[in-house]
Order: C-alpha cells, then structure tokens, then sequence
C-alpha cells in the first residue's frame, strides 16, 4: 500500500543483496515512518519479540524471511539452522502463524542440500509473502460485493464500515484483511468512510489503522471504543468489519478486547458483522471458542500508562490512572459465532458454522 | 466522603461570606486534590462547561448555587436573574439535572421581592444539596439490598460489580448513586470489588472513581472500556450499576457514551444490570431515549489528546491520533429500557418501564 505515495510491502528482500531484511518498524507508527534492517536471527527474533512487526500475518512472513537468514548464518550447518528455528518460535510463543511459517521453512530445507539452502529459503519466504498478498487480495475481492451491495441500495451517501483494532495491511504484508474490501471498494469508487475504534489499551486503532487510512487517502475518523454502539444506534454504521487472531471451526472468534461488544451492538441494530481472516487463523482443534480460546493477560502498564507526542512533538509516556489502583489488561475476547454474520475468507464467504466452514472445503483442508 | 481520612462534599457555601461558592476543581482530580472558588455565575458557568464539576447531580447544585450568585449579582434585577439562568442552563445539554434545578431556584425567587432573593436562595440551594446526600444514602440504602441477595448466595467471595464512567460522590454532592450502594456494602462489611471502566475518552472511571474508591479503601481494579464483556462471559462480574444523566418515562437512560454495550453484556451473560438515580434526572416528557434525547457532541481533542504524569510527575497532555486524522466524540449514549433491570431511586427500586415508574409515584410526582 502507499506511504507518502509511494508503494510498501511490511516487510521485503532483495535476493542481491544476500542476508538482508527489510521491515517497516511499527513501533515508530504513525509518528515516525522508519525501516528497520534485520541482519540476523537476533534482529528478527528481537524485532518479533519487541513488536517492531505485530499481527498474525506479518509476524508468520517476518519468521519466514528469519528462517532465510538463519540459512545465511548456519553456513550450512543443520544444528544451527534447527536452534535458530527453535529461536524464533520462541519470541511470541502464542501467535499460531509464526510456528506454522517457521516449520514450513525448516522442512523445506531438511530435504536438501545445505550449499541450495540460501537461494531456497530465500524463494520460499518471498512465496510465502506473496501468497499472503494474494490471500489478502482475495478476501478484498469478496468484501467489495459486500460493501458495493450495501452502496446499491444506499445511492449517493458514503458507506459507513466500523473496524476494531489493526487489521490492515501493516497486520499483513500487504492489503490487510479487515481493511482489504475498504480498500478495494475506495480503489472502485464506492464513497467509503471508516469508524476507526481507537483499540485501548495499545490503541492501534487510532495509531496504525487511522496512520493506513490516511495514507491512501481513505476518509475516516477516529472514535473512543464506547462510540460504537451509539453510532449503531443512529443508523451512522451499514457494517463492521475486523479481523480475528484464531477462530474455532464452530466459528467463535477471538479477537482484540472489545470485538464482542460491538459485535453485540451490531446484532442490536441489525448492522451486519463479518470477520475477515486468512485459513491460517482457523484453528479446526477448538469448538467452543469462550471455553477453549486462552486469552493471553498482558501487563498493567499498558492500561495504567500512555504514549504519544508532547506539544515539542517528542514522543512520551504519561500515567492515566492513579497510582494505587491496580489494573487488568485481558487481551482478547471471544465474539460467539451466533453474533457473526460471515467469514470471509480468501476463498470466500461463508456462514460462521461448521457447515459454512465445510462448504468453503476448510474443515477438510486443514483435519 | 473521605478525602485524605477527611469528610467532604463536593460543593459547599457559607451564608456568612456572602457571593462565594466552594467546589473541588474535578479537572484536578486524581493528581491535586484543590478547591476552586466560585465568585458569580460567569464562574459558575465557566466551571460547569469546563467539567471543574461534572455528574447529573453535581452539575445541578453547582447550577442551583449559581443561581444563589445570581441572585447576588442581580441587584434585585428580575431581567438580570433570568438571564443568568438561561446562562446557566445553556452550559451543558444533556443532563436533566440542570435544568430542573436553575428552574426550580428560579420559580422560588421571582414570586417574591429581590430582597430576599440572596438569603432565600442561599437556603434553597443548601436545602437542594441536603436533598441530594438524602437522596443517594437512601440509594445506597436500596442497592445495599440488592448486594446483599448476591452476596447470601455467594458466600465467602467478594463480590464483582462493574462500574461505567463517575457516578461516584464527586459526580453528586455525597455518597454518588451509583456507588452508594458499593460504598453501603463496604461499610456493612459485605466484600465488594469494583471493576471500574476507565471510560474513554475523559478517563472519569481511571481518574475519579478510581480516586474516590482508592480513599474510602474499597477494593477496585481499572480495565479498559473494552475489557467488560469479556469479563462477564468468564463469569467475573456479579452486577453493573452505573448512573444516568436522564431517563424517559419509558426507562430508556442515557448515560456516558460506551453504556449501552456494557447493558448488552450484561443481558448476553445474565447479568443484573441496574441504573441508580435521584428522581431529578427523570424527564416525564420523553419516552423514546433513543429518538428524543439530545446527545452532546463534544470537542475532537478529547479524543486526541489525552493528559496524565509524565516520568517527572508534571501533568502533561500528549497527542494520540496521528495529525491529519479526524475524530468524533459523542458524549452519551442511550439504554433502552429493554436492557435495564431495574431502577434504583431514593424511594425505591422499580421496573424500567412507565408500570414501574408510576407504581413508585414517579410519574405522578414529575407530570
């Protein structure tokens, strides 16, 4: 997608200029547009680790492209290649996509000789990317007959799509998956505008999806997390759309705190809810998502303590809530399929049940 | 209640230094505790407007004692007084308190001479401040019932009830109505812990309710405005009791913004959901809360901005939305009575419908 007009990937590599990485460095956003350049498993796992790339889908690519310079750096040696593999895991133990793209890479690479491992790994990281562009340029393709539905039977007014959190082309390589049909429906010329939840406690609401947004010149305009429902309410959202971290194959799911209550809003005005997701976040092993889902418990500070610019445009923290009182920070929450008007999917749009799920062929493909 | 192990009211007025009125400035709050004094009804209007007090119940005695620096200022002129009423009403949109205050000082003052009007208005004022504190212990004296059902059939654990934005004593004159009966309960010796939402975007949850919880020694834990609905499908919350800043005929309430979806929780899990209010904040003259009342807009900044201590403990304001992005900030929403399990007021507990209302003489009383 575009930065100051110019087109970005979250993350690349030139094959020329051998043990290489490039990353865009989310943790700079949207104050400071910087790359970062990752020389080694350590830069990765520390770039993983320290969240200069978060989401699902940019995470799995970071650890693939992580897997082509432990093949640089190994020279050749399988016990190398295989601790550098554990490594990476290592960083974000939770996050599904990281394993799969780690152990994808390493497979490939078992098989065959090490003097090929260089060029190989570095091929199978930029097809991993790209089908990663592809998946999220699909679910695009599908989110747009959504959206130009609703623009049909609503001529000459913008459509008006809430979304939580940051799906978009930053959680990914390119694209995104909340933010695909938005950004396809803006490309067609369908007037959209997007409510932007700030996402407390990170807020990457107000600092990557509205930072995107801009960038493509996407109208939007950000809102606290309570917003929601009153908008619904008033007939100012026609849908919502977010991504999820793991979905359960009765299709419950879980996704950034506070996707449930507006999921429970929307289905109290009759505004539809979909969830847009690449196959790798269906997790087909779970069933009830509220019981099985862990939700991860982050730290008090994130709650108790904010960052942004002073008035000398310096990047601060400041304390929020007084000192004695303690604070929760509970990550995630489980929106039940009940609520979930669709999936869409790169291969399509389905019902959030185990038959929607079997008719897309996604109960199958991945038991 | 208890400030440093010391009593106060929010707002306080001694007859014998005629033209002053004493509020502790809320802008402050948590990090200064000061006290901010009122000299005429610009000052009034100023503090009200600027949220030095903020609350349904706190906003109307403020108005009411303007009222008695109206009547101070007015020279005996009727012109005069009428005007500084409009002033004051003009102040704020949303809360029924207001209105009916500055009204009710003002029925009591033009049928009689403006040489009374000083003295008589300094009264009535402190008797509208008396009724208040009368009125939220006899709200604590309800809820504390209301707690004590769950608590008998919970032995031996605390019990978790959620809490939206302020409704505390610094929203009221004393003891709050939402936290009345919490305050109750605490001092009966039944175990409570309050999930307290910070309530974005002014943070009255994480600054004031917080503050006021942390000096009366009520255990508490601050979560972000997201975090309830998980909380309640994990069976984590026992009851929601928040405030109102007006409610129809037909039970809909509107109160701060992000209301509604904690009610839509708390239905999705079966949990109680109670609204605690003085019967000033009941407007017999609405009945749909969604269609007919007004829902201020405020400033974008609000949401932008946030303030807090910085590293040195100075007080700091930071930018969190990224420049070019816009934001919207509706103050309040409304819950349909639908979503509402009970009323609680200082004559009782009641349905949320116009039968609950008339059965406890509410509709009588205000038509």
């Amino acid at each position: 997608m575009l930065v100051r007009g110019q087109s970005f990937r979250t993350i690349w590599s030139d094959s020329a200029t051998e043990g290489v990485v490039h990353i865009i460095d989310q943790r700079r956003l949207p104050w400071n547009f910087e790359i970062l350049e990752l020389r080694g498993v350590a830069d990765t796992a520390h770039a993983i680790k320290d969240m200069a790339v978060r989401g699902a889908g940019c995470i799995g690519v970071t650890a693939a492209f992580g897997m082509y310079l432990a093949a640089v750096e190994s020279g050749g040696s399988l016990t190398k290649l295989r601790a550098f593999a554990e490594q990476l895991i290592a960083t974000r133990p939770t996050a599904a996509d990281l394993a799969w793209a780690v152990r994808r890479m390493q497979a490939d690479l078992e098989g065959v000789d090490p003097t090929s491992w260089i060029a190989r790994s570095h091929a199978l990281a930029t097809e991993i990317a790209d089908e990663s562009v592809a998946g999220c340029e699909a679910i695009g393709r599908h989110g747009l007959k959504i959206i130009r539905a609703i623009a049909d039977r609503n001529p000459g007014r913008p459509i008006n799509i809430l979304t939580h959190c940051n799906a978009g082309w930053l959680a990914f390589v390119d694209h995104g998956s909340a933010t695909a049909p938005i950004y396809a429906a803006h490309e067609a010329g369908i007037p959209v505008h997007v409510w932007v939840d700030e996402t407390r406690p990170r807020n990457q609401g107000a600092r990557l999806t509205a930072w995107e947004l801009a960038q493509q010149g996407v109208p939007h305009t950000v809102i606290c997390d309570n917003s929601g429902g009153h908008l619904m309410q008033h007939g100012q959202v026609d849908l919502v759309i977010t991504g999820a971290d793991r979905v359960t194959r009765r299709g419950d799911a879980a996704n950034k705190i506070g996707t449930y209550l507006k999921a429970l809003a929307a289905r109290d005005n009759g505004v539809p809810f979909y969830i847009a997701l690449p196959e790798s976040t269906l997790d087909v092993t779970l069933a009830d998502g509220v019981k099985e889902i862990p939700i991860e418990e982050r730290g008090a500070r994130e709650v108790t303590h904010v960052d942004g610019l002073d008035g000398e445009g310096a990047l601060r923290e400041i304390r929020i809530v007084p000192e004695p009182s303690p604070a929760a920070n509970p990550a995630f929450d489980v929106t039940p399929a009940r609520l979930i008007t669709g999936l869409i999917f790169p291969r399509g749009v389905c019902e959030a049940t185990e038959d929607g799920l079997r008719g897309l062929g996604l109960l199958e493909h991945k038991a």
